[in-house]
């Protein structure tokens, strides 16, 4: 592993870092921003391509040894002053990658297994996306579609959250909504929308095949279109009192419900 | 309603506001933050008693309406400026207030109902206990206990993840293990703990009726004494290529189990 101190905070690789923060830089380069060894070490596991590596002084003196386990090629050194300002986050622990984005998925939604699929319409927040990335391949769902309006999956914060999910997990994102459930027509696929005010629990719907569960956006909920696509509405009954569930949370009980009843299916 | 205007920020309601960030303000002077009309409306039915209640110069003017529908008695204001340096998050509404720390509660345990309770063996991120506080009020739980090592539940994260459930959910923080084995015990509780090793799934176990629940700490999970202690471990089944769930989303996923358990046993 060879490594390069870079001293002058102009240097074109810390600039590059710090203007992939933005979506903008981060689509027309093509590339983005990991961070933390685990995500790291996924990124290589799954055969992710890293442009570059920057490591903190700090974290090369204590962390030498599981940067040589990674077998990398060459390794960029900072100051830990200068690397603060690079880091995605004010906890960083001291390492981060350049990387390429990855090529629009091959396969298209027929291919996926199994035929269950995820569905996030306009799920903004960060750290709920990447929670539900993480959670959604924990639950071994084929993939996620994220519609129009949706975070980019490839936001340092959402990337963070997913915990090297997202480099497993099948998702194609940026579509629009009617594409969505043409595409899901066509493929077969029951729509499934998630809204308080359905009456049949999500306990009581079959959800072991070629179903797409519909997530819906933080404070509106499922659009008008996706709603009057749905073949079927389910909701998580709950205390009264309580307004609602962080979208992350309904998304793992219901997610987690899909795998439970394929696994007692296979089993009966 | 009396609008007040403060100018200078050595005020001594903004000095106060700005030492309650830190825990140990917090327990000196018994109070607390909450910010955004939703946890303050919340707080209000809730009969948490407001200290003080602080708005920015743009909140005032573009919500006046919803400032006088919760029929405060005075209000200072403030240029906004100002009011990003007392805020808890960098995304504001505009709005804060100062709020005296509910007392414990006078009922313990074995009043609360259902005798369905949670354990945070040390959960660390304000987010994920905040997460997991609005998840277990959703959930009907009789309440949560936090063992010491988890974060202050009045940290203003997880007042702001807790989204108001914090004012409803019976909650006791600061114990010892060993005190929290014997209160189950002598409330002839099972414990039950989540570990991904557990051969039994969490919906193959009776989780209806006198249950504690043990969610861990996120990185090294329950702990050994809360181990040796449980009458029964449970796992998640999920895809052997993920490394782990985010405690909030497990703790969701269980918890909810145990709802549906008692709809269905209610039902049958």
């Amino acid at each position: 592993m060879k490594i390069a101190t870079i001293t002058s905070e102009s240097n074109n690789t810390l600039k590059s870092i710090r203007a992939l923060h933005r979506r903008q830089a981060r689509e027309k380069e093509k590339l983005f921003l990991l961070e933390g060894t685990n995500c790291l070490a996924e990124a290589l596991r799954k055969q992710i391509d890293l442009k570059a590596v920057v490591v903190s002084q700090s974290y090369l003196a204590e962390h030498l040894e599981e940067l040589l386990d990674l077998e990398l090629e060459k390794v960029s050194v900072v100051e830990d002053k200068i690397f603060a300002a690079l880091a995605t986050t004010a906890t960083s622990c001291g390492v981060l990658a350049v990387a390429a984005l990855p090529g629009k998925s091959k396969t298209g939604i027929s291919n996926w297994q199994p035929r269950i699929v995820a569905i996030a319409d306009a799920i903004q927040d960060p750290g709920n996306l990447g929670t539900l990335i993480r959670t959604a391949y924990a639950a071994e769902l084929g993939g996620l579609i994220l519609l129009k309006g949706s975070v980019d999956p490839f936001n340092p914060k959402v990337v963070r959250a997913a915990a090297g999910a997202l480099f497993s997990l099948p998702i194609i994102s940026d579509l629009e909504t009617q594409e969505v459930i043409e595409l899901l027509r066509s493929n077969q696929m029951r729509i499934i929308i998630c809204q308080a005010s359905a009456s049949k629990r999500y306990f009581e719907a079959d959800l072991t095949d070629s179903v797409a569960i519909v997530l819906g956006n933080e404070g509106q909920g499922v659009s008008t279109a996706m709603s009057e696509a749905a073949d079927e509405s389910i909701s998580i009954p709950m205390n009264p009192g309580s307004e609602s569930l962080n979208v992350a949370i309904s998304g793992g009980i219901i997610l987690f419900e899909t795998l439970k009843q394929r696994l007692t299916v296979a089993n009966s």
